[in-house]
């Protein structure tokens, strides 16, 4: 570091003598990024991370950083968002990786699993127990970056018109589950489609569909599903989604060593900072919801049922291990940390909310 | 911040002229800032956040913040943290703001509380629910800013030598439990004690005292205490204690915008780092102690005990509301916050695990 200082002072100098004929402009070079979002505008507590990491980026930067964020509002292509960063097109996206397990099945396991690890024990297996390693194994040979970009909290199970009561209620359910999730369903026999978001709330209220899984009071309440099914199932499918930073390898590469430190430290304190605040929304919004619908249930999946879906994602979770060495180098770091983290998080956290809830 | 960027340029033209005789430097003045810890050197996670920080400061700064950090090892003076940073023989310090409670009552509040809220409950209350605005409402009088500064997570119950299964049990206990939580004992019949670190293990190995909290895995591991208690009991007392990075005003004030944006940013993701990797730490350490000692057993206080020290602690804090006009607001706030977050924390994170514990 004393070393950058010492170049920096010199090509101050070296500026000050072209002062004489031109502004200096060497220490205040401006760079502009732009970054796309996934998410159309006003998304709720996913259009906070990009905004507060692109105002950070510029405070702390004083203005050397300027970085403009589209919309899918404007761009019109939301999961082209890894393409259009990897293109160049942008420089920076704010996505989650497992919207692109059809172009590279490997960033499947970067947001989260089922039954696997909470927000916390995610984040540490990210930074302290391989994770952010792996994913740059999957993510450097595409020319990107990949960092955290916030995470939503355990998901809810969903918003379900009858009550699940044994695996044969799974039968033939018509339920709005998307990705691998879906998969582990239909193996027990339902029917998980994909419908879009703006189709959910009418297909939900005619019986379209029976059941879907959106994310959290944080995100629902706009949505207005509490209005026409009675039963909230509490989460197994997504317990930490975390969502994405995307960056493009060549700009990376451009910035000067302290504005990349700026941006990558702007990106995972706003990530941070989005984890926290949809833990706050949701919890602010249930109670909006139970105000105005105060007859909704809170319900969980009988032990069964959830241990043959566990099952269930255990076996297709085997078959990817098996198909791909990489994806089985994932998968079994992740499962031994699991492991290890989940015993200290019962003793620790587990412990203590079944104390204060007796 | 185009007129910052402006008036930056303006600088560095004059700074050009006087360069034909001294080295340009207005942009390049590097401001040395001083941090006194309460630790002593090597103290394991609680060392990570000041020196995480100090390095992203000096990385995204380019070198124009330096921070050296005095450990207690160095200044001799581990609770002299806040006197030191207040009269400005330091600029920073990293210690907890339940320490100076004897100077400031209303300081005891801004770590964590028996029976409160987990650490992501508590940093929703600091940066969404009106926490950090109340801490400043103690601190800014003293000249001071306190910033969180890292969490331990939930903190164990402590080392047993016997069986805690009835409130009787309490009676007479002797144990090291110091501050607010101590006081909550004693109430219980119970003989808190403070004992120096360094005595703790043979007082806990000649009975001179019955049991001792310390923290977790992360910090007890090298304490030992597992090698001569044979009962862990999980956490009451202090389920998400945050560490403080304290400023003094009059050094924030002569920073420039982005040398404090910096500052403060650098704390805050040092902070979030350091509590998932508490939480990281105390899980392989956890499997080091058992390992090492398989019969280590983790135990809860019964329904019936920890309902009576909830009661005790209920009780106290009533009367702290009582005597103090802030400390009644701050109590307030924060069993309001509470108990709307735990509703959700409930449906969320508990019972998402116990639902894989079934």
């Amino acid at each position: 570091m004393l070393k950058m200082t010492f170049a920096r002072k010199v090509i101050a100098a070296a500026a000050c003598a072209a002062a004489l004929i031109a502004p200096a402009q060497a220490e205040e070079k401006t760079y502009r990024l732009k970054l796309a979002e996934t998410w159309p505008t006003n998304f709720g507590t996913f259009s906070e991370p990009a905004r507060e990491m692109a105002k950070l980026a510029e405070e702390m930067s004083n203005g050397r950083l300027q970085i403009t964020i589209d919309t899918a509002n404007k761009h019109k292509s939301p999961l082209g968002v890894f393409d259009m960063v990897r293109a160049g097109q942008y420089d920076l996206g704010h996505s989650a990786s497992y919207y692109w397990k059809g172009k590279v099945p490997n960033t499947l396991y970067f947001t989260t699993m089922p039954f696997g690890m909470t927000a916390v024990e995610q984040y540490g297996w990210f930074y302290y127990g391989g994770g952010m390693e792996l994913m740059q194994k999957v993510y450097e040979p595409l020319g990107l970056i990949s960092v955290p970009g916030g995470n939503t909290g355990v998901q809810m199970g969903g918003w379900f018109r009858k009550e699940i009561n044994s695996v044969e209620d799974l039968q033939g359910l018509k339920m709005r589950i998307p990705g691998f999730a879906g998969e582990v369903l239909a193996k027990l026999g339902a029917s998980p489609t994909n419908i879009p978001p703006g189709e959910l709330y009418t297909s939900l209220e005619r019986g379209t569909i029976d059941a879907l899984e959106w994310i959290g009071p944080a995100m629902d309440l706009r949505m207005g599903f509490h209005k026409i099914a009675p039963y909230y199932y509490t989460g197994w499918h997504e317990p930490a989604t975390e969502l994405q930073f995307l960056i493009n390898k060549r700009t990376m590469d451009k910035l000067p060593e302290d504005l990349q430190k700026i941006l990558l430290t702007a990106m995972k304190v706003s990530a941070y900072d989005m984890t926290i605040n949809s833990h706050h929304v949701s919890a602010e919004n249930w109670v909006t919801m139970t105000d105005e619908y105060p007859n909704i249930q809170v319900k969980s999946f009988p032990p069964e049922v959830m241990g043959a879906i566990k099952q269930a994602n255990d076996e297709l979770l085997e078959e990817a291990a098996a198909a791909d060495p990489l994806a089985k180098e994932i998968l079994t770091s992740q499962a031994d940390y699991l492991k290890q983290i989940r015993v200290w998080t019962d003793i620790a956290d587990r412990a203590y909310l079944n104390s204060m809830a007796e």
